[in-house]
């Protein structure tokens, strides 16, 4: 099904609804996030998105985009190179690395790079396929 | 500000209104995660919550319930061991392991543990505390 070497492309958009959205369910209202003095005193242009928005994008790409759904995520990790501004476009590439056959367990190497070419986030994704 | 060994300890209930909202953000509707009879066919008593909400949890934590908001994720990775089911009671507790005066960079281990128990989720965050 999957193979070594194979991509998936998609695109994100950082919009208002998914920012008002996240912050309703998980509450983090830092002020990093929220207040534009404060993040702009802290060197940023504009607040900062959550890193784990981002997160929440790999749930669809894995949930959603593959082409199977009898899947479930193992483990994660992901580095925030850049920070993530409200409306950025946000492409999505994810490359299949290693497959354990024996085990059905997929790895997934992942980068969003943004509408700038900036890398903002990359990664790491294991997930078992049922048979 | 931090010390090496500092404990915090927190509870998420993953609710429904989470759940549902996590759902209605993210648009990850992968039928393990809201098809009861497909779940039960892959093994699961119940229909699994999204491991990215449990993200959505450390969020929170990073951002609203350190003693210090001027902070931002630098990186983030987590095993996900046990499935989730909706209305878990995860205890999450989370140590600083690692602290890198020179960058102020601090590094948590984490783990949620269920109301039976059982580890669901571990893993470590880093973050970058501004001066």
């Amino acid at each position: 099904m999957f193979k070594l070497g194979e991509t998936f492309n998609s695109v994100f958009i950082l919009s208002k609804d998914i920012y008002d959205g996240f912050i309703s369910v998980f509450e983090d209202k830092n002020p990093m996030h929220v207040d534009l003095e404060f993040a702009q005193n802290h060197g940023y242009s504009q607040v900062v998105m959550h890193g784990n928005i981002l997160n929440g994008f790999i749930s669809y790409f894995i949930g959603e985009q593959l082409p199977v759904k009898e899947v479930v995520i193992l483990s994660q990790d992901i580095k925030f190179k850049n920070p993530v501004f409200l409306d950025d476009i946000l492409q999505f590439n994810a490359t299949v690395f290693e497959i354990y056959d024996s085990v059905n367990v997929i790895n997934f190497k992942f980068k969003f790079i943004n509408q700038k070419n900036i890398t903002v986030a990359k990664g790491k994704i294991q997930i078992k396929k049922f048979i």
